[in-house]
């Protein structure tokens, strides 16, 4: 059997986990409804319980590390959570040390939006390119940027911030606190909003059918929009024009080789995609306007193979990650790493 | 002597040269009006005399290479200036190639933002810090974002293109076509053509009276505003939120250790600094209030000091380009280098 990584993608919802090949392929999975509000203590045991399942699974598995993705902010060099809105309890947990302790394997971390940056630079929409800017566009807006080949982290791991940058005057105060903040007016969430205020309960709008006279969501806007919903139509045309304005913004700051869009609304990137790219043209610097802006191909797979890429291309040429770090990266029997 | 650079500044009202040493003293310096309209060739031919000078100061000089900085856009790597707006006549001028020809030295260019922020980095404000944005605030508004040691270039060189960074959606159409970019709102332009609009010729306004009853500049206003003129204090506020709004956006997308603002609205630092402080406090997420904002030091020597050091500090840890080039930076005699 190949290299393996042991990887983790820790959110607020579930709890993913997988053994992952230096190919790319996901050899086992294993998931968890994440105990959210249950404190470090007891999602770091969920942790250690999914490791075992997997290792169970592949007793043969020689693993050469460990890969996390988890919510930000976290500091990925020192190897802290620092305090994620969406796991009560979270205040700077050493999660490095920990499960580095724990297995007895080198363990590596990175906030999910860079490990799915990663993930679609490496296998997905993004193979093959010198840099990306990955934008996953769900409840808010995150995102990740590889350039020459390293995730672009900044001070403290904090680059990339994209869902707070400041895009117009208008809209609904965001949850930071600002007004215009890219999330605040362009997440699905946004989108959903914007469906809700325009339908009421019924009023037998397709909207409001779908969404069984509740609040609509995205998903519900899409699917209207699929079937040639007028309303729908034109809420997505204004999504995809908020998506284009970002989007114009991250070329021109970025300069990638190409922007991948994931998230739960790139469901829907076939009928945002012409009026975003609509957008781009009409508002971006004429050298950038030929940069390709794709769907992600990973889907909710990205933050999982981009966590085991934090191990499995570790020193490569071009590899992800050039962090200095006192362990070596030596394969342990899978056996000898789950007792740990 | 010790190595030197010979370093060159080409705007578009100036070309300036210096040679300047390792600890990024200018021991020689000189000038010429740029003949903008004339084309590529009768500038590069101004860039020659200007060497020619300069070695003639300094018969001894042990110059080691040639750093230029030139208005973009243009590709850093493959040493093109592709088509300033403020040059007539260039298209796609292979100027190191030009160059490298001419003298028999390493030449290196990057476009004058992107050597302002390598300046101040080295030299001048950002000294000891591993990453910084610069920002220029002008006519227009441009940036350099230095990041381990590197500049951050992206595609072709094009990245940090800040002044096009949509913020809002008010104001002025920027020249390049979109509402709401940074530079529209922002620069010194937008800044003087706010105070113009306020005031009209012969109103009696302080305001007026230091432009003598023509168009107020950003230099008016400061001026204005440090006499204690109420509409011109108005006016810097206003100008100050603006760059709050920009710069949390930098904040968030960059994550640097410090922004460093130079340009000639710099001159008004101390009068913008403590609203622009005020903006970052109130918009941007607390893991990045503290990062400092600072007026630049090196003033317009900053771009000279920044294309010396794409020379000087090549191959050094933390060097600043780690571009491949064929030429080795072989140390030549000034006057053999004179002869080219």
């Amino acid at each position: 059997m190949n290299k393996l990584a042991l990887a983790f993608d820790l959110g607020g919802t579930a709890l993913r986990g997988a053994l992952v090949e230096s190919d790319g392929r996901i050899v086992a999975h294993a998931s968890a409804p994440t105990m959210a509000g249950a404190g470090s203590e007891a999602v770091i045991g969920q942790i250690v319980a999914l490791a075992g399942t997997l290792l169970r699974e592949h007793p043969q598995a020689k693993v050469a590390g460990i890969g996390v993705g988890a919510p930000g902010p976290l500091d990925p060099k020192a190897g802290i959570v620092i305090a994620p809105p969406t796991l009560a309890g979270w205040h700077d947990v050493p999660l490095i040390d920990i499960l580095g302790q724990h297995f007895g394997l080198p363990v590596r971390l990175e906030n999910d939006a860079n490990a799915a940056a990663l993930g679609e630079w490496r296998f997905g929409a993004g193979r093959g390119s010198g840099s990306l800017v990955f934008v996953t566009v769900s409840t808010g807006i995150g995102g990740g940027v590889v350039a020459d080949g390293h995730i672009y982290h900044g001070r403290r791991g904090l680059a990339a911030e994209i869902g707070h940058m400041t895009i117009t005057g208008e809209g609904d105060r965001c949850f930071c606190g600002a007004i215009g903040c890219f999330e605040a007016v362009a997440s699905g969430t946004a989108l959903g909003r914007r469906a809700t205020r325009l339908t009421a309960p019924g009023d037998g709008s397709l909207l409001r059918r779908l969404s069984a006279d509740g609040d609509v969501s995205a998903r519900h806007a899409v699917d209207a929009a699929r079937a040639g919903d007028a309303d729908a139509l034109e809420l997505i045309e204004a999504e995809a024009r908020w998506l284009g304005i970002g989007f114009t913004n991250l070329l021109h700051l970025y300069s990638p080789d190409l922007i991948v869009m994931g998230g739960g609304l790139s469901n829907g990137f076939d009928l945002l995609a012409p009026s975003i790219r609509a957008v781009v043209q009409q508002r971006a610097m004429p050298a950038y306007r030929d940069v390709p802006i794709v769907q992600a191909e990973l889907g909710d797979r990205a933050g999982l193979i981009g966590a085991a890429s934090l191990i499995l291309w570790e020193g490569e040429p071009g590899a992800p990650l050039a962090m200095a770090q006192d362990d070596s990266a030596a394969t342990v029997d899978a056996r000898e790493a789950s007792h740990g």
